[in-house]
């Protein structure tokens, strides 16, 4: 039973993503279907990386991740399947998979063209149903990638500079606020933990300065603001019994500095 | 397995929809059950009867549609059973399945009447999980439509009159606003395409008026408006890498004209 | 196929519970997964136990409950598994099952201790995916709830008064407002119909007074409010064709007086 995981700017209000999954379910009707999320902002390829990189080590190795967040809908951008460390990826070749294939040891890289495999009417305004989940369905069903088209040497890699570690001082922003109001940064855990302060790390948001990572949103006192390693495994600026993204200034986009 | 999609307003915040999954589960295990929206806007009929209209087609024939949109519930309205075209639908008897029952070639219609198959206990609030899945459930376990009730010859059905070419001029409406707020109209597809156009189409909304139907959104220039078919398959006006909403008088109800 | 139920207050927008289904689906790959409600306003216990009580009667008696409302997530708080009335409950030890371990005529309850079955890196932040989804997806999969720890006689059982009959009144209050604006109260069904009024009861709430239990919706005029016994088996205060709670002082906390 092949799981497919679904990440796209769609939302649930519409019929897209149920119509995507009549799709894969037709193609490959055994398929276990799991939204990661519907909810990316729209056109955000940023966050909708982070999301799916965030999510991919939670669920086993054979699964496919078809992620769709496609401005460039209908023009000449590619389609692309991605192999890299063992997992496989469907979606836009726009750059909604640059982290992945940067960091991943080994990545093998296909066009999607093959007009057999996609639908036989395609909507200019929804390849994601008509050109990715085609993909999706038929690799679930265990057609080859090398079936779907040619390789691809060049697949668009976009220029989004993680954050480095640089005068004792990293450099982030905030990436975007989660349902609790939590601030997500585009800090990695691993930036941090590999490079221990000498005493107590001092986060500076906006005009605010905070001391130290706790370890739970409990430990910090009712309606104060907090830094800790959340659960995207990046540093994140919280506040205990309370939102974080109420506070003027701290928001998607705003800067982040992690002084060791 | 069967697959059963639901279409309702019942939205995501409450339990209403984990209730209608609990109650098809139990009654056909082996069932896939897929969303297609459960935001229709409370009690609009138009909107859930072309978003079932416009997905169906992506699912395999012997899928069973379950639609509950249903501000009658508990009064004397029927639950209907309806086979159209070799589909299988579940719904009220209030008008839902009129485009559906109009345009099919061939309808069968059951009344859902046989308190053997429903819940013992019906709440007089909520016909979607005592009736409506009930029926859907053992639908999908194999039970043949008639054994639900009687046959129904007269189905409501709504006059919904669909826009036609008069003078060179289709006049329709907008349905509602997607998620990208885009403005999906009730003009189908076909009725542009059927009638070409001596020269570009001039479409006509609020005080807007657009030249020509494009192909995709970013045909047009950022932040302009345009039309185009659109992922329902009917007329839509939409705003590149923005919202067409956000203009007065762009909004549900609104007229549409296309001058052929 | 073993069924799992899922009741957080995670939302839908971020990829938290993707990730939960992720590590359940690798655990138990034939697990059925249902959503009952990611919406519970964040950290609220009492709305997640009204949830989680009204909806376990409509699956099969085996289905496996996960619940995670956690403010106290990386706190010495327990986790817990419950049987209960032959059904299964994952749960932290935060008062979330009280209503469930009072109401049950047999209870027994394990505390999720051993590291065997969790993940082998625990987020403080979020014990729903790395220690509550394997417990359930383990159980899923077969596992014997001892094995998962020692036994717990104490479970934390919080002082939710469920509203008496006293003097010929019943007093309560709103629970939430439904998506289509229906106040749920904290007043079960049973209690009224067990009391029967001589003549029709009469709900006070706010300045308002209510005569008579209606049976559905309909049965009041248009955009009139009335009283009735609703989906959650629960009184209930709703307008006709309209949303209760846009009435001054008709909102979650009010209270609520029936005067049999």
């Amino acid at each position: 039973m092949p799981i497919i995981t679904l990440t796209t700017d769609f939302g649930l209000a519409d019929p897209y993503v149920g119509q995507v999954k009549g799709v894969l379910l037709s193609l490959c009707p055994q398929a276990r279907l799991v939204d990661l999320s519907h909810h990316i902002p729209p056109q955000d390829l940023r966050v909708a990386a982070v999301v799916l990189s965030s999510s991919v080590v939670h669920f086993p190795g054979d699964a496919i991740h078809l992620a769709v967040v496609d401005p460039g809908v209908g023009t000449s951008r590619r389609a692309i399947v991605v192999r890299a460390d063992g997992r496989t990826y469907v979606a836009p070749d726009n750059g909604l998979l640059s982290g992945i294939i940067r960091s991943a040891g080994k990545v093998r890289c296909r066009a999607i063209a093959n007009q057999e495999y996609l639908s036989p009417r395609i909507s200019p305004t929804f390849h994601g149903r008509d050109v990715f989940a085609w993909a999706a369905g038929h690799l679930a069903a265990g057609l080859d990638p090398s079936e779907l088209g040619p390789s691809v040497k060049d697949p668009l890699v976009l220029d989004w500079p993680p954050p480095v570690l640089k005068n004792g001082s990293i450099k982030g922003r905030v990436l975007f606020a989660d349902r609790f109001g939590n601030l997500v940064t585009d800090i990695p855990a691993r930036l941090i933990l590999e490079n221990p302060a000498t005493g107590a790390p001092e986060i500076r948001i906006g005009d605010k300065v905070l001391k130290g990572l706790h370890l739970t949103y409990a430990e910090a006192e009712p309606g104060r603001l907090l830094a800790l390693i959340g659960s995207f495994d990046h540093l994140e600026i919280a506040r205990n019994l309370g939102r974080a993204d109420e506070e003027p200034g701290l928001c998607p986009g705003a800067e982040v500095e992690v002084r060791l």
